[in-house]
């Protein structure tokens, strides 16, 4: 049920990133199910994680760890460790160890990721056998089955690779993420790791993954569920003949135009992966009077299950989208001054229905798969836009089967 | 697909209260769609309206003449009269002319009402043709015509009647809603009407009827989506022989109880014809510090698409209860001092899966048709209840068909 172009691309592998798969056995047994990543000895990293209150067990170690110079990373799909209390982490700090015994390393320098079912205790002897195979089969060239191994209700597998030139130096972006369902602003929302090669600072590439996890990850929601578990990691291997990256510079800003554009790739395609999604939405709240304003309106469209079912029928019904609008709690709103497009239909106009609106101009654009709702609220010039898709029968068949 | 017990009562009727229904034709053919009450000439009538900004026309015109002594109600079906612009308000102005005429009233103690289809103009030619009809059929026993002329996708009637003794005297309280998509706590949620006949001011009618209000109607949600339409009214006839209600009094007390059960009863019986519910869901969330994070995490429970869907299933998946817990955004939650009850199941105990917790158990209680999920925060003593109701195959199909 993937929306539009989903073809995997071709990974430019990135100097000193090895990546090993495996199957542990842990929820399913056809195929990988974990991820090993090893970075370079001269490597940074950076993450940000969920903002859930209940996060799981190895996004606590994660954060802790993240301070302390971490050069692995190990992932497991289908099976979250999160709500598994003390013997969750317990189980998240022993795989840490038994990464750090088989890279003779510290065990602080892992950073474990785990994502899948909720509240059942993570496999951790299959899991720990399984680890030698995965640090075995560690290649550069191994992202393909990386962003497979990463994956749990997903349909297809999610990767952005792009070589940027900058001062003369070619570097590479390579990253992966999945869904896809529990997608919601604010983080906590989904698994991304990119890699690139160049050399700056774990602060100054920290500062950059949250502006560029700001404007991508942070803006997508599938069923507004934040989930326990998930992250977002960016990670700089330090092999590029490029200097390092210093602070406002311009070589700076063009890796962080760089960087946004692969989160918001990576972003784009967990969207279009949503769970039963058959279209993708993008609504852009314009002339608010600041960015939490638009959002929020954004959000109120995105969250709306009458509104997302309209879209799964191709239905113009765009007094839902009206009604979203004026229930989003906007201090103040005028609805006078409101109009709202579908695409390059003007279907409302100043609080009503637009008279040169016609349901057949409507209808044509409902039946695209890829739908811009544009709403104009009259009082600023601040825009924010929010990704999002459908809501189907799918839906509810994934998320009433999912344990099953 | 309703859920439970939702036979129609034997509806008692209300001295001073007379209620005419007939068809209009606007939008379907087979039922009464509009409804005419007229209220005794002592009547007092308080209401409460949508705090959606795009609130319809008809709740404009209905919020307006509230203060002016209203004596009639002119409700429709199948059409909301909203996002019509001028054009709309000038059609629910000309409806309240049209009952004043025949009445021989004045337009402003009229308040109309509309729910149906957003967006599309109110057919008021075949409203206002269909009024001599509906004026000439209101009886004081018609609350089973009324109950089903403000139907809209609502599959069964919804009704409430019961004789009162308050200081020796019998009262009646007799009312009606319907739903039963867009409902959302804080109004704006559903259309109820209320009447007895008691003897009280305008103003401790409306104190009582905006308790009630936000112990039941503001306390119930289907889908998160509050709409532009709909009201509560409680009416009071001024016929019995009980001397007028005055507040803080034991008798005062007497009523407010009274009102607070009908208006309970009626807002269940939303839930109960949830769009596509196949469970009822009573979202209990105790030791809070104060009344709004209770609702707050009550209704971040109720609206996650993951959880509704869980139900759905009868699949025990605690896991996705945690983390919308986890996700309600309250102030520095203390995860560990968290426990959570399906029934009479522990589930979740000090933040993890309970040691006696076990899949059969949690189970039985999944496969029961009405489930009281129980939060403790471990931070106060308030508590709150919202209730909701499970998410289906036959919410989308209800909600992506609706228009065609």
């Amino acid at each position: 049920m993937a929306v539009g172009n989903v073809k995997f691309p071709v990974m430019h592998a990135v100097p000193g990133i090895q990546l090993g798969t495996t199957n542990a056995g842990i929820k399913q047994t056809e195929r990988d199910d974990i991820l090993w990543v090893e970075m370079h000895g001269q490597a940074t990293c950076a993450a940000v994680f969920t903002q859930n209150a209940f996060c799981a067990a190895p996004v606590v170690v994660a954060r802790e760890n993240l301070q302390k110079n971490p050069k692995y990373l190990l992932i497991n799909s289908g099976n979250a460790n999160a709500g598994t209390g003390e013997q969750g982490m317990q189980d998240a700090l022993a795989s840490c160890i038994a990464v750090a015994d088989l890279a003779q390393q510290k065990p602080e320098q892992v950073l474990p990721f785990s994502t899948g079912v909720i509240g059942e205790r993570l496999p951790i002897d299959k899991l720990i056998a399984a680890l030698p195979t995965a640090q075995k089969n560690k290649q550069e060239g191994n992202w393909h089955k990386a962003a497979h191994a990463i994956m749990t209700t997903d349909t297809f597998a999610k990767g952005y690779s792009k070589k940027v030139e900058i001062a003369g130096h070619s570097i590479t972006i390579t990253g992966i993420s999945k869904g896809a369902g529990m997608i919601q602003p604010n983080m906590a929302t989904m698994l991304g790791y990119i890699a690139t090669d160049v050399v700056i600072s774990q602060e100054n590439l920290q500062k950059c993954l949250s502006e560029a996890v700001d404007q991508s990850f942070n803006r997508i929601t599938v069923d507004g569920d934040t989930s326990t578990n998930d992250a977002c990691v960016l990670m700089a291997s330090g092999q590029s003949q490029l200097p390092e990256l210093q602070e406002n510079t311009k070589k700076m800003r063009a890796f962080q135009q760089a960087i946004n554009e692969a989160s918001m790739h990576l972003a784009e395609a967990i969207i279009r992966d949503g769970e039963g999604a058959t279209k993708l939405i993008k609504i852009q709240v314009k002339q608010a009077i600041n960015a939490s304003e638009a959002v929020q309106v954004a959000k109120t469209i995105a969250h709306s299950p009458l509104v997302k079912t309209a879209f799964f029928a191709s239905d113009p019904n765009w007094g839902r989208i009206l009604a979203a609008v004026g229930r989003a709690g906007v201090h103040q709103l005028d609805v006078n001054k409101i109009s709202i497009y579908l695409g390059d239909v003007c279907i409302v106009e100043r609080g009503a229905c637009a008279a040169s609106y016609t349901e057949e101009a409507g209808q044509r654009i409902m039946n695209q798969e890829e739908i811009d709702v544009i709403v104009h609220l009259g009082r600023g010039d601040v825009s924010q836009q929010v990704l999002t898709c459908d809501f189907s029968y799918d839906y509810v068949r994934i998320n009433a089967e999912y344990r099953t």
